[in-house]
């Protein structure tokens, strides 16, 4: 049996989406339980109405306080010992649970796996890394989008290590394409720490294919792509950003005339699928490589179906006991000067 | 009579457009004289159809060689010494002409105006300085998008400095707002030479505004965002490579039954619009920031109307002395520990 701590009171739509996410993938996956982490009462009413083969999987743990996007992370954990963050983290830290799955905010998510969870050995920082779009519909790990904002070239191949065990292990992919984020494709570019991140990437066993350029970020060139979470951060929020910017365009010009109207309500089902293909909450969680358990992070405005995805991500990421296999990779890595 | 020199020979529409656009500037502003710079009979034979009074105020200036984007910048700039790029750039170092324009290679352009025509007293790197279109269309300066990929503290300062300067008296901006690209609105935000950049930047007589995050980098809450040019280039290059994408989406998403195609044949004039009003071009040529003279780059797909924008840019910029105003305004700066 797998067993996952769920943050229920984490998310847009908590805690009745995550509650009935936790059923989803509870139907699903019958080695799963799940520690339904928040207010008591509110969660059982909802467990009630769940079938009876998934309610004997599934236990409550009360938490009394909740962690807004509001609050600065890092003292939030510290103070409110009682929040569903910080409970659902000590029971991964203390053997409870083996992966936490949570739809609240990514700064408090962060600062509970660096604080109260803790690093893998050998990790330098852990990363944070979603999945984006790409035109081919497969997506690329991006990784770090601001778990650690000074990145050194040494964090920078460890990112490539994790993304690319990750990428093999939860996400399928075979021998995963790891690229660099970079201003041109040669090699020699790039700021100081990409340069000689590069160097070391070519020394290492995994399938390094060198320098992305950011307009083929996006163009299924690579399965992983490793920034520093600055940089990272600003691109994943720019294409957020962007996004919502082009809708709000197109509908102004959308309903400047009757003849745009008209052809906007025909185009309305392919309009529908192209926000879809744009919508990286799609492809699943993020995790936070480099602690010492399985953490995933799913987007806040998540609804039952990306919870499940989410839950389904940790599962495979405790089957395959990836935190040791990464640690392990890390542990292996060649680094200058060294034989 | 400002003199401007223009390199002919750049850009994927040279010389054709590039002339014409002179042709166009120069019957538009009667003060302005150009001397273009390139293979001496195709300019020869191209200004010969322009008018008699905007021919008056050409010269043509041979340079038997041009420099590609293919190459790499710094070598070329030194080898290639009869390249278009850099006998435009030694005219403007000997006081030929004030200013220079050019659609062609933009690491060329950058190497041209660092070896060739060198730094403004006190400046520590100069920034290459494009307008990115915002929803209001009023668009905003993005510096730096590549010129140093490794900003200190300081030369973030120093491009808040120029940038807002460039806003004021090229585009027109009054008391221009200047914003700090971070990952949050709050101070303390960010790596560690944006963090202490911050502290720099509130210490000082521009209208700063605190930090911009990236989803709202096209939001118009700003009229210049500073950052380091590693990210400012990924950001950049990330723009260009999302619209082409989505629209790439968009036009597989609009042929799939009949019902899309006959919605998009209607929105065709919307859909040009909302493309055209997403092509950074039409805000005219980036200036690299930070050299002697006024240095302008127009985009490589530039047609005529964009080099006289670019041209009439180069104008102002000479009229108002904006290179002497930068270095008198970073003279000035307030720097820790000093008073």
């Amino acid at each position: 049996m797998i067993r996952i701590a769920v943050d229920a009171m984490g998310g847009d739509h908590a805690p009745d989406e995550i509650v009935a996410g936790a059923a989803l993938a509870l139907s699903a996956s019958p080695q799963m339980a799940v520690h339904l982490v928040g207010q008591q009462s509110a969660l059982e009413s909802l467990v009630a109405t769940a079938d009876q083969t998934v309610r004997d999987r599934i236990s409550i743990v009360p938490a009394s306080e909740v962690i807004g996007n509001d609050e600065a992370p890092a003292i939030a954990v510290r103070r409110k010992k009682d929040a569903s963050i910080v409970v659902a983290t000590r029971l991964l830290k203390e053997g409870h649970v083996q992966a936490l799955v949570t739809a609240g905010s990514t700064g408090a998510f962060m600062a509970a796996g660096l604080l109260v969870l803790g690093r893998l050995p050998g990790v330098g920082r852990p990363a944070l890394a979603p999945v984006l779009p790409t035109v081919d519909g497969k997506g690329v790990v991006l990784l770090d989008v601001g778990a650690n904002m000074d990145a050194t070239p040494d964090h920078l191949l460890q990112y490539a290590i994790m993304g690319s065990v990750y990428a093999e292990q939860v996400l399928g992919r075979s021998q995963p394409r790891v690229g660099l984020l970079n201003v041109g494709l040669e090699p020699g570019k790039g700021n100081m720490a990409v340069k000689e991140a590069y160097e070391m990437l070519v020394d290492q066993s995994i399938n390094f294919v060198g320098n992305i350029e950011a307009r083929d970020l996006l163009a299924g060139h690579a399965d992983v792509v490793v920034v520093d979470g600055f940089t990272g951060n600003v691109v994943l929020k720019f294409m957020e950003g962007m996004a919502a910017s082009l809708f709000a365009m197109m509908k102004d010009e959308f309903i400047r005339d009757w003849r745009s109207k008209l052809g906007a309500g025909l185009l309305r089902p392919a309009l529908r699928r192209l926000k879809d293909s744009l919508d990286y909450s799609e492809y699943g969680g993020a995790p936070l490589l480099g602690v010492k358990q399985a953490m995933i992070k799913c987007h806040g405005s998540s609804r039952a179906r990306a919870i499940a995805n989410g839950l389904q991500q940790a599962q495979r990421f405790v089957e395959n006991r990836s935190s040791e296999v990464m640690a392990q990779a890390i542990a292996a890595r060649r680094v200058k000067g060294e034989n």
